[in-house]
């Protein structure tokens, strides 16, 4: 077991004095200090077990033995720059591309998701000449500078908001946005809003640049859009010069089970023009990737800059990537998103039949969202009841969280190794604390 | 020994195919393909022992095996974001403070060094809700698109190059700038420089949110800014409402020998506001650190914003930051690099006084520049004649690059074990090289 080198209380002064105050804790009331974790269990400094829901970073588990033995091994041989070649590198990029499209064929190896969109917007601006960027509702992208002008997520929790350059469009909800399950072609009407937006920006002398969404909205809230979106939006944002980034840093790599990335879902017709990749890619290990066309990538080299990410592809990340390449194929985690998933979505759609605080159940694989809302017809967020059950399950040893622009919905992004008994023991407890609540 | 995976004709093949083309390896006419590292020697797919005089990044040799034991271990045991309490988290950061002047005592751990200069600039604009940054000329502090503008060294690669928002001053660098080693006060001119162009800058409505240097400006041609410059500096900035940002990415962790900072090279007087950390931090991990004030610190949360960065601060890249630490300490790296650097700039002094080749020799600890020119009036760059030297040395087995605004200064900055039989080794080479080269 492994031990502590400080009390808790001491971590938590020590936390105070020399970490940034704006880096929170979850459960700030009363953080939890995790010291050890297997698959998809963490133990505290008492050694009491918790089942993970949340944690879609340990994706093939938490230190997954085959995982950390390829990275111990390439660390002691070797860890160095791209500037030099090495087999991991091209091996890496090769394995992944057969996973994408055909067309999809370039690879950029970066240290995070943040890295990976905002390099995407780079290829970007420079493939189409154009500036502006349209993004969803809601969205975030990422931390840093360029990313959190498109990323409403974060910069609504601004104290004194400012407006930022880019547009945005509306996410495509049809639980709480504009067109509902009720529309008849939801797909085509918020695919026409984003055409009207880029109308309107033509109309003031913008230029569309990308499109850029993640292919399942996470923090915005577990938003699935409907089948054919992603494909007319596209169209009209290709017809404008401007290109499709599908940000697949929370959902990639298997988890929504019939497919391995999440694009996916919209059909075979649809293939954006980048793909980034991230917080799963390397099970915890520091790395990302940027995919793209040779199109795009030739004309970011005309620009006439090199491109060098100092840690970026090294032989530890990619031996690290490749191993969990491995793993999810070889315990069939993909599989098993789809199965235990299914599971969990049918046990939670029993809840929402005898909890009326639960107004909807969506999800696909071991990507699930449950809505609270305090009345069915008006959907009332119900945010800080979603709350009190967060806290509640923690007593419970059970880690969940409440995401989404009103914070009221449950998310459940777990480790691919979740089980069908994980499932029963979440629900069996949600449904405990729901039936306590008060309304 | 390693073995490949591919031949090095398939592995260039695949490269070609499935790695961005703007990303470039070292000697691009016959590239090298590395297996293994150990300390300062990297050995390539046929074991041949090459000399690295350059990678920085392995700060206390390739592949130490302190270093990857504390990083397999905490592998096994944990791997898991910020959001938890970790007494790797705070332990670390307490052991990075503790180098540091006292004021400097919150951290951010973020994943590479671009991402640490970014949030830098995010911190800056927060802090001082000014907007315009201040940078050298020849800078380089990262990839990411905020930092793309603030680097003249990569701006100026452009094929169209587009006009930057921000100001640069100029390199304050008395071999080949303005004010040289002939100048009365070069510390205070290239101030008052400064000054200038924040006079300029506010006759423009424009505000100055940050200057941000290199404590010794790498990319930029190995330049050592006369002491005194960053005091002088830091007093004008802050008198305009702005903070000083000093990127020790490349530069940190010991090596200039006699301070564990560059910046603090400056005097004691000097403290910035910001200290960025990057490349050795980790010896290779992908990891780096933004360190500011309390004052800093408080602001940027005052904003409303909280800032998560996912992989940032993971109890294994902290793990392998205190291992580092360590070894530091237990090598006697600094003081290792005091002495070899030493002995290298007084074996380089003594061979420039037998080729007219060199025109200067510049260094502190184990980070040495050697400029080649081609005639010691002019200053003309010798900048074929630096790759020349560059390649002819790869075909000797020593890794050396040539860098600065005409790529005709040659850089050292060696993993901190290089000892003195290196440091002869690589003299005799260049030695033999320059006695070769005909003008």
């Amino acid at each position: 077991m492994a031990s502590e080198v400080f009390s808790k209380q001491k971590t938590i002064y020590l936390r105070k004095k020399h970490i940034g105050p704006s880096c929170k804790v979850f459960f700030s009331h009363d953080p939890i200090k995790i010291v050890r974790a297997k698959g998809q269990y963490m133990y505290n400094e008492k050694n009491e077990q918790y089942l993970d829901c949340i944690n879609n970073v340990a994706h093939v588990g938490h230190s997954h033995p085959e995982v950390v033995s390829a990275g111990a091994k390439q660390m002691e041989l070797l860890n160095t720059n791209s500037r030099f070649l090495h087999d991991n590198l091209v091996q890496y990029a090769q394995r992944l591309q057969a996973t994408l499209p055909e067309k999809l064929s370039v690879c950029y190896f970066v240290n995070s998701g943040s890295e990976a969109n905002d390099l995407a917007l780079r290829l970007a601006w420079q493939y189409t000449g154009h500036k502006d960027i349209i993004t969803l509702d809601n969205a975030y992208h990422g931390h840093v500078s360029s990313l959190i002008n498109i990323s409403p997520y974060k910069f609504h929790q601004l104290a004194q908001p400012e407006h930022s350059q880019h547009v945005h469009a509306p996410s495509p909800d049809i639980y709480r946005g504009k067109y509902r399950e009720d529309h008849p072609d939801p797909a085509t009407a918020y695919a026409d809003d984003v055409k009207d937006i880029i109308e309107k920006a033509h109309a003031k002398g913008c230029k569309i640049a990308a499109f850029i969404a993640e292919s399942l909205q996470s923090c915005g809230g577990q938003v699935i859009p409907p089948v054919g979106y992603f494909q007319k939006v596209a169209q009209h944002v290709r017809k404008a010069g401007g290109i499709f980034i599908a940000d697949e840093v929370q959902v990639g790599f298997g988890r929504v089970g019939t497919h391995f990335w999440a694009f996916q879902l919209q059909g075979e017709d649809f293939i954006p023009d980048i793909v980034t990749m991230g917080k799963p890619i390397g099970n915890g290990h520091p790395m990302s990737c940027v995919v793209t066309t040779r199109e795009v990538a030739e004309s970011f080299m005309s620009s006439g800059m090199d491109y060098f990410n100092t840690f970026g592809g090294n032989p530890v990340s990619c031996a690290i990537g490749l191993a969990v390449l491995d793993v999810i194929e070889k315990e069939d985690l993909q599989g098993n998103a789809l199965r235990v998933g299914g599971y969990l979505t049918e046990l939670l759609k029993k809840l929402k039949e005898r909890h009326p605080l639960i107004g909807d159940i969506r999800g696909r694989g071991l990507f699930v969202g449950v809505e609270l809302v305090k009345d069915w017809i008006k959907r009332t967020p119900a945010t800080a009841e979603a709350q009190d059950v967060i806290y509640r399950l923690k007593d419970q040893r059970i880690l969940l969280s409440a995401d989404g622009p009103h914070r009221n919905v449950l998310k459940f992004k777990p480790p691919m190794c979740f089980s069908t008994a994980d499932a029963d023991l979440a629900v069996e407890k949600i449904d405990q604390i729901l039936t306590g609540i008060k309304f």
